[in-house]
C-alpha cells in the first residue's frame, strides 16, 4: 500500500488562479483573487501562479496586488515565449515567470504556425531573457505529452542550457497513464538536471494518478489547482494530490492539510463552480456514510469503512438516515440529540426509514425525527415552538420584492414585514427579524442544492441555524417550489434549535 | 501513449442502482431504477448490479421488476455470506449473485465480528449454496486491499473451490495506487483462474487509473457507476474508464460511447446528484474552451487541445467568451449567428468584453451581443421583438402561487396570467402562454446553476428555447432574485430565437 518515495518535500505549484481561471464560465474579481492567494500562502503552497500578464489590463493590475500583498509563496506569471509577454511579467514585479511553447506537431502547426527550429530559438531567447532580470524562470514545453521525444528533448536541452531553473512537463490534453506518464519523465530525466514537474489535465479522470506516477519517477513540484478547476476537465486537484502524497506515497509537502476543505469552500464560492458530492476529500459525500453495513462499522471503528479520519483534512464524519441505512447508524443518529428507544422501537424506526427511501424520497433529518415521534408516540421535534400562521411574499418588475410573516412562538403570535433582494430574502429576513429579536436564532447558512430538469424541479434547500449558546442545527426542505422550500427548511431549522436550546436549560 | 492490451472485450460490471444508490442522499424509485436500467441496457453494460435484494421489501420490487423487463444485460444481486442473504437474491430470479464478506483484519472484527476460519467457511458455503441454485456468482473479498495477502488468496481459492465464476477485488476505501493496485491483481491471478474483476474506490481520486491498472495486470472485468456515484467520493466513473479503456489502452468494451453523456444526464436528474462542471468527459466543460490560445487552436483544428472528439461521446463543442478569451473564439461565436465584424471591431469588441470579465462577471451570450450592438453601432440582439412590461408574481401560505405579465410583442401588447407549482414555473408559464401561441416557441430546459452563500447570493439561471423551425437558442441570467433572473433570462432567449427564426425567414 505505500511506496517508499524521496523525503524531500514535493513542491506544490498552484495554478487555481491561472489555469483555474480558464475554467470556461469563471471570472474572478480582484479582491477574489487577493483572498485566493492569502487562502493558499495560509494553506501552504510553494507557488502561486496569479495570472497571464500579458491577457490584460486588469490582468496585470491583479497580479501587482498579488505581489505587493507581500504573501510567504513564490509569485509567478505566465508567459508566451516572446519577449512582449515577458516583459508584461517583470513589469508585474513576479519572483518566477513560466514561460511555454507548444512542442508537438499538431500545436506547432496549428496553435503558433511556427517550425520546430522557430520554438526551440523562441524558448531558448525567452528562458535567457527572463534570466538576464534575474528572475527564476520555469519552462513548459506545452503538449509535451504528444510531442516527438527527441524533439521534446533538445527543446528541454535548449531550454537548460538557456538557464531553465526547474522544467514543467504539461499533459495539455490529458492522454496519458500512470505508466506512460513514468516513462515520459524518466526519459526526460536523461538530459535534464534541473528540477522537474508535471501539470496534468484530467480528460479522462487520471490527473492525480499521472501526477503521483510522475513523482514516483522523480518529479519534485506537481501544478495543482484547488477543486481540480481549470481547462476543459480541470487540472489536478490540489486535495487528491497533497493528500494521496502524503498518504499513500510517504511524501510530504508544506500543505496544512486541515485548512484543504475550508480552501475548496472559499474557491467553490467565488468560482461559482461547485464541487460533486461525490468528489473525493472535498465533496459532500466524502466521509458521509448511508448504508447500514457501513454506519454500523464506522460506528464501531471508523478506520471500517474510512481511508483517513475526516479531521485530517479539516471535515468530520456524517452519518445519513436513508433505505439502506441499518440500525446502528440510526440509533447513533438518535442519541446524538437524547433520544434513546428501545431495540423493539428502534427496529420500527429503521423500517419506516426504508419504506420512505423506498418512495425515492431522501431522508432528511427532520423527517427522521418525525418519524421517531410517531413509533415513540412522543411528540419529538413535532412539538412545534414555533408554527408559521401566515406568509406573503410577492416580486415583479418595479415591485420591491417584500414578504410578510405571521408566527406563533410559546404560543403567542408575532407579525413582521421585511424587503430583500428577493423574495427567498425577504422572507427569511422576516422571519429571522422575529426569532432573532426573541429568541437570538440566526440563519447561519443558506445552500440550494441541485435543481435539474425544468422549471417545475424540486429545489432542494438546506440551512443552518446557530443560536447565542453556539448550537448550530441544520434542516432540509424540497418543494417545488423554491420560495416554500426556503420558509419550510427555515421553520423546521429554528424548531430544532430551540428543542435543543431549552433541553440544554433544563438539564443543565 | 497506447498500451497494447488483449483484445477481448473488457466486461462493464455497472453498479450504479447498488454502490451507486448507497450515495448518501440517493433514493431512486421502483420507476427510476427501471428506467436507469433500460438505459444502461441501451448503454451495453455487461452486468447490471440492481439492488441489494436482503435490505428491503421496496429493493427486492425493484430488482424483481428489473428482471422482468428482461433486458440484455446479466441482472446481479448483492449479497452477504449468508443464506438468506443468497435467498432473498435467489427470490428476485437474478440471473448472478454477488457474494460478498470482509477479509480484512480491521473489517473482519470490527464490521462482522468473525474469525478467519468463520470467513473462509461462510464464504465457500455461500458461493456453494449460490451454485446449487444455478445462477452465475461473482464473489468478493470485501477490503481486499487492506487484507493480509496469504489469507485473501486463502479466501478466493476455497471461494473458486466452491464454484465462484469471477473474482471480484474490491479497494473498498480506495487507497490502492496503479502499481499496488496492478501487483495486488498479479498476485491474486497466481492462485485463482476464473476472470477476475476490480472494485474501486474515488476516495484519492484514483478509482479510474486503479481500473484501468488492474486491466493491464490482467482483470477482464470492471465495476463502475455512471457519474461515479458510490459510497462516500463514489466509485470508478463508468464514462472515464470506458473512455479511457477505449482511447488510452487499446480494449474495446460493449459500450457505445455516443449514449454516454445522455445516459449521465439521465442519472444525474433521477439521483439529484449534480455532475461538476469540470468533470472528464461529462461535466459541462468537458469540451468547452475559453482562453485565446485554446479556442484560437480549436477553431483551427479541434484536436490541438481537445484529446478527443466530443461527438464521440455524444456531446458537442463549446466556445465561451470571457476575459481570458481571444479573437478568434469571438470572432467564431458572431459568425453563428451571422454577424461578421471588421477586423477593428472585433478587437475593441475583444477588448470589452475582457473588461467585463475583469470585473468578475461571467460574459454570457446575451452580454456579448450587448457589446458587439455597442461597438458596431448597430442593435444587434438589442432589438427586443418582445419586451417585458409588466410582471407581478405571489406565493406563500395558502396562496396558490400565481404570475401575470404584459408583454409587448412587435408592437402590440398581450397580456397573460398562470399559476404554478411555485413562482418561477408561474412567471415562466405565463410567459410561455403567449409566445407558444403567437411564435411557437417554447421552454426546452431550465436549469439553475450553482448558487452558494447566502440567501441573497446570486442565482445563476440558464434556459434553452425553441421554435418549430428547430432552432435551440440558449440564454443565462444572474440576478440575487430568482424570479427576475428567470425571468431575464426567458426573455433574452425568446428575444434572440425570434431574430434568429425571422433572419432565416427573410434569407430562404
Amino acid at each position: 500500500m505505500e511506496t517508499q518515495l524521496s523525503t524531500t518535500p514535493i513542491r506544490i505549484f498552484d495554478t487555481t488562479l491561472r489555469d483555474g481561471e480558464q475554467s470556461p464560465g469563471v471570472s474572478l474579481t480582484v479582491d477574489d483573487k487577493i483572498e485566493i492567494a492569502r487562502q493558499l500562502s495560509l494553506l501552504g503552497v510553494d507557488t502561486i501562479e496569479a495570472g497571464f500578464p500579458s491577457s490584460s489590463e486588469g490582468e496585470k493590475k491583479v497580479i501587482k496586488s498579488i505581489v505587493k500583498a507581500k504573501l510567504e509563496p513564490e509569485i509567478c506569471g505566465l508567459s508566451r515565449a516572446n519577449k512582449g509577454d515577458v516583459d508584461a511579467a517583470i513589469d508585474c514585479n513576479v519572483d518566477a515567470v513560466h514561460v511555454f511553447i507548444p512542442t508537438s506537431p499538431v500545436q506547432m502547426k496549428y496553435a503558433v504556425n511556427m517550425t520546430p527550429e522557430q520554438v526551440i530559438s523562441a524558448a531558448a531567447d525567452s528562458v535567457a531573457y527572463v534570466k538576464k532580470h534575474g528572475l527564476t524562470c520555469e519552462f513548459s514545453p506545452m503538449d509535451a505529452s504528444r510531442s516527438e521525444l527527441p524533439f521534446l528533448k533538445e527543446v528541454c536541452k535548449a531550454a537548460q542550457d538557456a538557464g531553465m531553473d526547474r522544467l514543467n512537463v504539461p499533459d495539455t490534453v490529458g492522454i496519458m497513464t500512470p505508466k506512460t506518464m513514468a516513462t515520459l519523465i524518466e526519459d526526460l530525466k536523461t538530459v535534464v538536471t534541473v528540477p522537474v514537474s508535471v501539470h496534468c489535465h484530467d480528460d479522462f479522470g487520471m490527473a492525480v494518478a499521472n501526477s503521483l506516477a510522475a513523482v514516483e519517477a522523480g518529479a519534485t513540484q506537481v501544478h495543482c489547482t484547488v477543486n481540480g478547476l481549470g481547462e476543459r476537465a480541470g487540472n489536478a486537484s490540489l486535495e487528491e494530490v497533497v493528500v494521496a502524497l502524503h498518504m499513500l506515497c510517504n511524501c510530504t509537502t508544506g500543505v496544512n492539510l486541515k485548512l484543504l476543505y475550508s480552501t475548496s469552500r472559499m474557491v467553490s464560492a467565488l468560482s461559482g463552480i461547485a464541487v460533486q458530492a461525490n468528489k473525493a476529500i472535498v465533496g459532500e459525500n466524502a466521509f458521509a456514510h448511508e448504508s447500514g453495513i457501513h454506519t454500523r462499522g464506522v460506528t464501531e471503528k471508523p478506520l471500517t469503512f474510512e481511508p483517513i479520519a475526516p479531521e485530517l483534512v479539516g471535515r468530520t464524519r456524517k452519518l445519513v438516515a436513508g433505505k439502506l441505512a441499518g440500525t446502528r447508524g440510526i440509533k447513533a443518529e438518535l442519541e446524538e440529540i437524547g433520544i434513546h428507544p428501545t431495540d423493539e422501537q428502534l427496529k420500527e424506526i429503521v423500517q419506516r426509514v426504508k419504506e420512505l427511501g423506498d418512495k425515492g424520497k431522501m431522508v432528511t433529518d427532520a423527517d427522521l425525527l418525525a418519524l421517531t415521534s410517531a413509533v415513540l408516540g412522543e411528540v419529538i421535534g413535532e412539538e412545534k415552538i414555533v408554527d408559521l400562521c401566515d406568509l406573503a411574499v410577492m416580486t415583479g418588475v418595479k415591485v420591491l420584492p417584500t414578504a410578510s410573516v405571521r408566527l406563533v412562538l410559546d404560543g403567542k403570535e408575532y407579525v413582521a414585514a421585511e424587503t430583500g433582494v428577493g423574495p427567498v430574502d425577504a422572507v427569511l429576513k422576516s422571519i429571522q427579524s422575529l426569532t432573532n429579536n426573541l429568541e437570538k436564532i440566526r440563519l447561519k447558512e443558506y445552500r440550494l442544492e441541485a435543481i435539474t430538469g425544468g422549471s417545475n424541479a424540486v429545489a432542494e434547500v438546506v440551512i443552518k441555524v446557530e443560536d447565542d449558546k453556539g448550537n448550530v442545527v441544520s434542516a432540509r426542505a424540497a418543494r417545488e417550489d423554491i420560495v416554500m422550500a426556503s420558509v419550510e427548511a427555515m421553520i423546521n431549522g429554528i424548531n430544532k434549535c430551540l428543542i435543543k436550546n431549552r433541553k440544554q436549560g433544563t438539564t443543565k
